[in-house]
């Protein structure tokens, strides 16, 4: 397989286990009769935390973007190449739209399994939004403007973060699994901190691949997919992830 | 002691501790006048997690598998040796059976030493169902079918992202303790994003060694011990660490 | 750009990003229709444990101090210079204002990011009280001197914890972003464990920086800023750092 | 100052740090008005082992005990030395001797200091029986008998596994502040999985210390220091100790 193919697969099978155990815990506390049935948000936080710990863990070879937010902010940054080691790959148009496709199809694929892996439960709930709820965000008070900003705030910190942890000496290299802590962490405080007025997207593959796999499963009982929300999670974090690519690339060489 | 015997003690101290720590805080949680008595799903999965953490550790001769899916995913991986330094052993059937056989009667002895510490939350406890949710997993809505699903698919993410840990490079050595820390998280993502709808056994050892020790135990008041589901933690997690054996060999050598 | 003004941006982005996150978790938790709307105040520690966290991971080159009273009490400690590589400085009057200064021009402008990132909650919100607990701190039981006490030993673990770091070897480098966790995890921790009486400024800039935009924001239906108490999370951090650092210089030496 | 002086001053100011971040969470969650009031038994758990991590950030010199049953523990494990660097020291009676005093009176201005930190919750709590519980533990259903075999096995976990951390390869040195971090997550762990019936003293000196301080001090409207139960938190945890370092010198050199 030549490097491409590889981060394909890399980030298809990063992002789809991401998407599994992200949209997984929203499954157990909002549908009815699970076991964490109303566990509370900080529950949501930590279970989207280790989601990113596992897709990266497991998509190390393509630099474990698993967010078109990452992918088009380090492009922003200046990144001359993606991925490590012999997955190695020039930025360009193609690549990109590569890196953006694996995650939109590897995030559906994560959706799919997690409404087998909640099949009954789906079924028994009474109520749609809930449903929907599980696959993609929503907002607490709906308003298309102050939505965007949250969103673009909130991404902004996970890629301008990220980033930074690249500028520090010795990263990552060496740590093996424990490389993957730090952005755990930081996906756990965004959303504890930033995720409540819209449930914190702020990746638009986890938001619009799981949208799509809600419109074509034969979900029992479903409702809308609340397509005229739907570019919100997509514009707000592509807008983040620009704007912290690029301040990032003026400050960090300067503060780090 | 020749090596297949440390692997044996490693894996029944690993288990007894991991089981100990891990049903100890369902007791907790869920035995009447406790002093964490209704504290939670997430401090439920923050246990098992940590359970996990200190089992590892005292069970690094072995490779600390505590968990018959583990080995079996190992051997659908292809490994052709168990354990580390002076433990190392070759794989085959004998060794596989060895091993397995460690980690029930380790998570018997862990139910047991459980029953002990809670003995008067367990006299006390009115509801007979609630004694053996302490032991052995159940289900929210009974479907064998589906529950094999959910187990098969919390199993596979288990497995899988393990064998990945080990794909990466500096994984662990040199870690000490911190090495054990990264299937902590993984286990406590799973129960949080996987655990809604089975209460994720995941580990066959776990759920049957435990509900052996129910079977058994003089417990004041206690009901059935549910056999007719005790097959599904057993099935589900065996076929989920075969096919993430499996496919890690197909697709970790290619994404790593 | 001079070593000093690197310093200055370097602490003024991380305090920025620090208030950030850590007023947003309580926006989240106390405003009115928030996803993680009375998440509890655990969530809050973890929130500002990870603001932290993110603060310092940006900040890396001057300190990441992010604290007039870290700065303060690194003074105390005897401190030569500040920063580390290329924006080394030495300590002396202008240094210390010029910390100080950007830390508090931090901690408005991530007041203000908050502000925005919730805007709508804010509007929505009917108590005023509430409105101003995202910005500052309050006391639960209003007592100058026993608030001040609480402060002062908040802070004084604070500064002698993060003092200790740097005494044991090998600190920080090459651990990478991982070397922000120890903090992280301290900061957590002082807010559940003496955080109950004022809701643990602990750092001044921290406290001050927000009240004053809270002051000047055009923020609907917003009380007082409670300008009587605001000296409290001033006066107590400074004498709490101060009395950190020196009886480090004091005992560090000696049982470290 | 001598070797055996130093150990004495890293494990009293240890412990002081231990007690203060303990008995401080517990203030903050069981004592009237507090901002973290019933913030659940999860919040208690990360509490004492974030306590845990301070402590052993702080008393690096000493090696940390900061617990009779650990000091014991060490001596049953057959330990030749005490301490690291240049306040190591040979074990023999005094050493032991000198080691538990400094815990014990760490212990006790550890409390003070939560006293001082809370005074006006202390004085509005109308609960007896709330204020000593922050101080020192007492048993959810009494029984001498089972309460000490549940802090028996507490203990031995703690003082098993921590012996094991000391087994792997590269232990703790040169990860700095982060080698402090197993033994927190293990903390938790416990409080979380076996803290239920007792509230796990697991430390005599962390129970005694307070019970003594609570007895001198002037709280007002205090209760009895519940002396009848005093001896089930020393003694168990002394008896789990030794049998911990025990079992640890039989087993740990085989499976490790």
């Amino acid at each position: 397989m030549d490097n491409l193919g590889v981060d394909f697969l890399s980030e298809l099978v990063g992002t789809a286990m991401l998407v599994l155990l992200g949209t997984g815990v929203v499954a157990n506390v909002a549908l009815i009769k699970n076991k964490g049935f109303n566990g509370g948000f900080l529950m949501v936080n930590i279970g989207w935390g280790i989601a990113v710990f596992a897709g990266v863990v497991v998509a190390y070879n393509s630099g474990a973007h698993l967010n078109p937010a990452v992918t088009l902010g380090l492009v922003a940054n200046g990144a001359k190449t993606f991925g490590a080691g012999n997955a190695t790959v020039d930025v360009n148009f193609v690549t990109v739209v590569v890196f953006i496709l694996a995650q939109l199809i590897g995030a559906i694929i994560g959706a799919v399994l997690t409404w087998l892996a909640y099949k009954q439960h789906f079924d028994e709930e009474p109520e749609p939004a809930n449903k929907l709820g599980v696959f993609s965000t929503g907002p607490a008070i709906r308003s298309y403007a102050w939505n965007l900003v949250t969103e673009i705030i909130g991404t902004f910190v996970l890629v301008f973060v990220v980033i930074a942890f690249g500028h520090q000496p010795g990263q990552a290299v060496g740590l093996a699994a424990l490389g993957a802590l730090p952005v755990a962490l930081l996906v756990i405080g965004i959303g504890a901190s930033l995720g409540g007025p819209t449930g914190y997207a702020i990746n638009p593959a986890r938001d619009l691949g799981p949208r799509i796999a809600h419109a074509i499963l034969p979900i029992r009982g479903k409702g809308t997919s609340d397509w005229s929300y739907s570019w919100v999670p997509v514009v707000g974090p592509i807008i983040g992830g620009l704007l912290a690519g690029w301040l990032a690339l003026l400050l960090l060489p300067i503060i780090k």
